[in-house]
């Protein structure tokens, strides 16, 4: 199983791809809290609501984020997330968590969340961390982050943090939805199923068909 | 100086009060990033951007959230702001954090957030959570939490964190505002500037005026 | 039975605490109209809609606005709600009324409106009214309004009104929010249900512990 | 000078006709409150804000609404508008009122709010009160008010209210935006500056281009 | 059957009147996509999801936006819609188009959008198109439009397109809508069902009651 | 210069990258119009706007999108935007423009728009269109289009139009934002200013630094 596929199981239940979530900034609530009902066959925009009178104080719990995550995959980094799909109690609240964690040199690559920006705080080691902005400028924003150091990745910018440091690093970081999804670059374009034709990579990387298609050979 | 009133000046940065800030589901963004001009004469709702040739990377960073805040007050209980105050790069961004110490039996008395939800992860220590529901039902959901659980206390509804252990406790918590403000319910009800009147108060809460006016006396 | 909880039956049907109801901002409109379906099983942000085509105008309509309140309780105040819950056509329309009647000495004791702006207007009598912002100032911004006088309290601010007169008084306020939520100061600190420990509340306001417990009585 | 004019005077004040105003679901506050600076030279979506430090009560203050307005003119009714042009306190906060008297027969000819949902109280007499629901039903939902009966207008859609009684008529409505705005349908399209081409006018209307061009003059 | 209906009935399927559809500013889309299920009995602000495991790429798509439409009929012009009843992957994500197609003097009579800003351009021939302010000002727009010419009209304004030249003209426009609605002011206006009185559009328009029959008798 | 780069620059003109903008749901509009004030030296979300007074018909008005753009880049595509930029009336009404162009082979490179979903029309020849769904399915959705086809992509995914045909081919396509802001995958990646570090992104695609950086030296 490939490396990064290991990244991306975390960070997939992150995105509940295609399925239910939340947003950068969710719809606003119309009641005090509208738990997610997991066992309903409707679907709508986010997630239907529990009974309020079944609601228990469960529903706005998790227990965990103080567990390191298994950094041994090729990328080195793994996320754990808290969103809709481990809090119920998320449900139109347009908040969520995650806690990812760098072996040396582990990196969580660039990547976009479409619904959400990010508010990063570094719990321990030493990350480099950046964001590119749109076109044309792609200027890339970078800067190294210790313990302690909070960083914002904007809303929909390519992004990715860096283990710089020699031992283990962790952070957690808060995204603006219920559901913010995530987006690797890498696994959209190379990775994705059925695959992107080689001959629109190759033009688009401006690369060779046959790299293309020894990239996509890892995904 | 009174003690909550300590608690209250952290707190205060937090809300930027009836001055500028953000929501828990802020207008939607319509650039890459919109960093907060603080040498503006001109207000808007939110902060107007500075010149995005002049944005740096510091703009969208923070140090020291792995500091202690300073304990010693009645409430025993500090609240660090990272909000749009801290870090200009957060303005139109929708979402702000706090670092938030307690000494032991230290307290985050009953407050709301006008404009946010907020998830809070303990990160030491052990805390009495508790949140209440709107009229008529005023339902109490409370919960013990441990190193590495994570609570969600919905938009606008009174809450408060209690430290149980013999230990100090430290947890961060993320809201969904850039400025989600923090109405602290003893504050604003008894220590309003002016003053409510008594009888109000007194009628309010069905207790007799003198022991308003010895609680008026704390605030 | 106690007399502010007279109040709060009122005010609880505007509230439809935790159940479903509307925001100060609802999520836009996708349709002309989408009249709550009361009969359905279906729970989502907001309520479910009835057929169009069984859609009445009785559906947008509700009857009896003049008729004064019973005010005879302990707070001498209550609260005729016309929100989503008495009218189903408001439905995804964020907006709301309501109509309060004040005894002589009545009062709208300190609350906010998680949802909702409000914007009142006097019909009858003589009212102090009064709202607190959020920390740190907590400045209470106060006014005696009479006859014709119309006054605004911003969304989520703790505010209240007092009948100054010697003759009822009736106001009949909008609110932003088909759902605008109540919460009662009082009743959410000392009311709740189950309590909020004794020992929170002492330290909180800064008061002995037998106080709380003779307050916490009242509710 | 015409007498639907004046009705529409009123109206204009109401609608701060292309100018600054606010929306059914205005964009949400990011403070306190954004009270509206009236000397501003900066013009942006609503207005911009004083500052916090001389905001005073009366900015969320407006007086007179118990006033009947004057209603000798073609239509026999007149708008008293309270939106954020009377109370600048109401900037970012979502919602305004207006009081509509009718003369016996008086007429608030059929019009749309862009901008917003309204919700009409009835305070003396009887109204007809109707709205048309958008294409291709176009379906009328029409009722008889009587005092104390609340009613609702779907935001955007062709609306009216007629006084069929023999005695004045008094309303107080209220709208889903600090600035909902109002195009009467009579004079945006008959009434427009310059002039809509009489051809184009009788083709939609399947008039006499002469019919046309009577009706244009009396606006 | 008269002619104004048969562009109604094309508009209407964009309208999807009074049932199921999509805004201006449609809430925050809460996953990748939420595609409408047609089958569905539940009924919600804008429509239930498919399961995303079941979603096509059809459900995507739409064919034929290059055939002309029928435009023999009393106005000279029909709409073809492409909303969310046309494609369901429209469904919560903001938008749709029609094509205008406009025999030689061919006109889409004046209208609005309750829930759309539009944005035209131009494929073939010249139109004169316009756009009015709400009140007081009620100023008209106009310009002559040709091939390869956009033309935007604001959210919820009246407005027309003319096609003056002696050969067909085609238009493409973008609505900021999955369900913006249309209302036909002739048509809401004197093509209600049922009526409305006529007396009270004589006194609307400043005409004779039997001019309003008659112009009512054509609708 | 570098082939994409001319794509680029004419989809920057798109992006205003990091500078004023729109979003696919849009801020409510707050008056009948706010037209982008190009002159003005306050920075705000969005752009302010001009004096109403001064606004005229061109403010709404665009010209020559019927005119083929210059395909001669090594994409072998073109974007002509048409957003805020060039319609200063688009400003805080959530939609834009674009055309584009493609020689024969030509690609619209794999790109994202943070701020907006796109729905496109065929007007002249065969394209083969994709997007991918967010972690972990990364589910490719294709389709060959054909004149007068519509296809939809959802907000925030990475998606790309090829030219499949022997011929040139035409889009016309419609974004939900003012401003909705690009970012090409390859660019933000491989081109980004100052360069993203090799060794992270031979990491993030598993391929050799030398790879990389040979594809960086074409950016």
């Amino acid at each position: 199983m490939g490396a990064m596929r290991v990244l991306l199981l975390a960070a997939a239940l992150l995105a509940l791809a295609c399925s239910h979530g939340a947003t950068a900034s969710d719809p606003s609530l119309l009641q005090d809290f509208c738990v997610a009902d997991k066992m309903s066959q409707v679907r709508v925009n986010g997630l239907p609501c529990k009974d309020p009178k079944e609601v228990v104080v469960e529903d706005f719990f998790f227990s965990g984020l103080h567990v390191a995550g298994n950094t041994t995959n090729k990328q080195g980094g793994v996320v754990t997330p808290v969103n809709v799909a481990q809090i119920g109690g998320l449900n139109t609240l347009g908040i969520s968590l995650v806690r990812i964690d760098y072996a040396p040199s582990g990196l969580n690559p660039p990547h976009t969340h479409p619904r959400s920006t990010e508010i990063l705080t570094v719990i321990e080691g030493c990350l480099e961390v950046g964001f590119v902005t749109s076109n044309p400028e792609n200027k890339l924003f970078t800067k190294v982050l210790n313990k302690g150091d909070v960083f914002v990745f904007p809303k929909g910018l390519v992004h990715y943090q860096f283990n710089k440091g020699a031992a283990n690093a962790v952070a957690i970081a808060a995204l603006s939805s219920q559901n913010p999804g995530v987006i690797t670059v890498a696994n959209a374009v190379f990775g994705a199923e059925p695959s992107i034709s080689g001959d629109i990579i190759a033009k688009a990387f401006q690369v060779e068909k046959n790299t293309v298609e020894s990239i996509q050979a890892q995904f």
